[in-house]
């Protein structure tokens, strides 16, 4: 939707990138979004290993940051299992999904879901691609997923599942958000939701900070086994209503509590 | 029930409070119920760990302790994760959940449930509330807990399902216990019982002292995963009958080595 | 069946006994089956231990070793939680489970189980009593364990649920097997099988040795897992046959094998 | 099919050893492929590590790597649970299961599941035989394992149940795979495939290297279990098509980040 014709050209090139795995990312001449708070990298550097300690992440998934200077751009680790982040494996890219300075570095081949989220969502600072576990099966079933917890309530608003297959583009059979166009794809079906399901896949979780868009994601695997338990006993479930979501969303819980432990344990191990 | 007007105001404040989470409470000048004995303070920790390490609480959950000189006082931690509570945490509370001073520690905003239970159930000493994962399932379908082994046989007398939509308070559709009126009808469903479940949250377990509770907020949550599996093998399950149950309640077994156990892991972390 | 006599004086004794639990246990002048090899008590010491990592048992259960000189003495830990074990909390029993020495250590409640159990089967050295968690909603439902893999072949012969509500004694009710009577009744249901439940309580393993009746132990819990999953995939499940049972008892596969690694983690703890 | 008078010697000779199991094996005067890479060395022995990790081996499970210069050489750990193998427990073998070598060590019972494999494949360099324990349940009842999402994509192929009842061999009844025969009628079941199961018994996982090998272990079991949780949640379930799977097999994902992890982690213990 923003900028076409760039995105058409990025595109191109990131089709030809994407073709050549482990190869050196070519370096645009792109300006940097200027240095970054030793404590707000630290809180991504620990969100990765975090998302690895609850279950949410394997070796595989990733999580990002909006630039806090500049809101086009974002960061995101090299290719790297999550529990091995540190703040040197950053790289910072463009909402095309470019790097600024890649040195070298492997960049993750998904990187386009952070990149056209962070262009369709102004609200949103932080992103995670997983594939948490018991959130895949609600991903190939036709069971919704729901809130059946009030720590799950942000699902109050509804999960949309996004095929791959439902995209007119060469690269859908792949599986994998190797283009901007099935970025873009992916963040038409997530709205302006919190959580989005990818079919055969995974899912991606979005918010306003890195530390809430965390919770969610370990919550949205917490609230598939339990809602998978509850249908597992028969008989009609009964989800937090739109009304008690939409209350939460105004007056939540102490979240601080949950990240400021995972957190402690992530940085310690 | 007891002291209405009381109350009354005690909810106007903490209304007024849980507005403001992370700030400074009040100090009410309430008088302490005395200095309390090492070897107990010890034992609260000792259950805020063994309840994390057990799997019945995450960041979240909490266990108070009735003041064991004053029995219109309690002792709850601050709102911390329960892995990482020491004595240090601990704030002395009366029954209206006023903290007797709580030295600009934030306080757990659902203290409501230990306070309400405390006046409503003269037995009981110890209190829990958790977000036990497995016993969540029970709360949303109309399916009861019951035991089936001998280390739940004191559910046999039932495990009611409280729904905080079913009381008229202006917080009922928030979800959390955040005034003394939702800690009452939450105490009202308990009733003689020693737990019961909150539809879309958690459950809460008492007891007369701090070890039997963390011993069936322990086979509480175990009980639910052996039934869930019972359930899904189909067929009718045969559960621990209601004189089994009185008998265990008469006669237990060694509940000691258990407390001793888990209090010897959770200590040496 | 053996010693009616002499059981009824013992079940009287003990009957008194075990209403006092942590008193102290009488010390009646039994003569010792003599020293035990110190690697066969390391064996025992790392059966409990074993159990514990393995997830058979939590801080309950407990397993027995028939003395290597005198087949009328047994080997059994205080009551501990078996994780804590070392070998100088074994305590030596005579087959009516009379302490031949207890030096002020409390006894397990349930050492009838072990002491009928070598009375009515010479043939078995080590019996292990758990709360097999994925065991116990077999005991509670009418789906009979059955082997699901070669590694659990040994459950051909079929696994029989005891019910202690079937035996007249004025224990029935208490769930635990507290007296010889109860003790005789759940060797009788076992026959010569290996194992064997017990309704809304868990199970009972034996074997030629403690290192076979351990790996039956792991072996049963696993094979409940996996036949839960089974079932719950729909549909008619194959089990090993008979004829492949029988085969795996003759030759069976490299049982040192497994507890060769079991031991190792359980003594490096 | 290959060499069929040689097979049947070296069938009657394994027939005759394996009855005398922890007996050392005899030597052939058989030529070795020469020194391996420490490097390699190192990859099958982490192999082995980190299937243990990954909950996909226990104590019993083993891998294989043909040899890098001699196609007609395999290596293999004696038999030893796979967590505890370093190089120095690597036997090399050659296609008849026959060891070069053995000093003294005990060969693992089911060896010949390798050699049948690496003499039917030549594309393979690296077999995999565990008791995966979510994949089991696939293998008896009628349910086929197929891919739930991307990670376990190479199962688009479909998965074969081999069972050794339909096998005429005396040895059918056994339950393992003890003699050639036995290991060229389950490589004729896998076919070109990567993934087979053997009713009541396991699976076998082949490979191009020991690193893919190990990847599609580990993701095979993972798929079983989401599997398992998509058929619970009831109603259909979407499963990667042949499509998405044949694209996924030209352009996979990025491999190398998974086994980078694994290894760290399995060599750092």
């Amino acid at each position: 939707m923003i900028r076409p014709l760039y995105v058409l050209v990025v595109a191109v090139l990131a089709s030809a990138l994407y073709a050549a795995p482990r190869s050196v990312i070519a370096q645009a001449p792109l300006a940097s979004g200027g240095p970054v708070d030793a404590a707000l990298l630290e809180d991504l550097v620990a969100a990765n290993r975090i998302l690895a300690n609850e279950g949410v992440v394997d070796a595989y998934g990733h999580v990002s940051l909006r630039h806090p200077r500049n809101p086009d751009r974002y960061l995101l680790s090299r290719s790297l299992a999550p529990i091995l982040v540190t703040a040197s494996d950053i790289i910072e890219y463009d909402l095309d999904s470019t790097p600024v300075d890649a040195k070298g570095r492997l960049s993750v081949q998904e990187r386009f879901i952070h990149g056209e989220m962070f262009k369709a969502r102004p609200d949103v600072r932080a992103v995670i691609h997983s594939h948490s576990p018991a959130v895949i099966p609600f991903g190939v079933t036709n069971v919704p997923m729901r809130p059946v917890y009030h720590m799950a309530s942000f699902l109050h608003v509804g999960v949309p599942v996004w095929d791959v297959r439902t995209v007119k583009d060469p690269d859908a059979s792949g599986l994998l958000v190797r283009n901007p166009a099935l970025g873009r794809s992916l963040a038409a079906a997530l709205g302006s939701r919190p959580v989005a399901l990818m079919r055969g896949h995974g899912n991606v979780v979005v918010g306003p900070d890195v530390r809430i868009a965390v919770g969610r994601a370990i919550y949205t695997e917490v609230n598939a086994r339990l809602q998978t338990l509850a249908i597992g006993l028969g008989g009609p479930v009964t989800y937090i209503s739109t009304e008690e979501g939409a209350t939460w969303d105004r007056v939540p819980g102490d979240t601080a509590r949950g990240w400021d432990l995972w957190k402690k344990q992530a940085l310690e191990q």
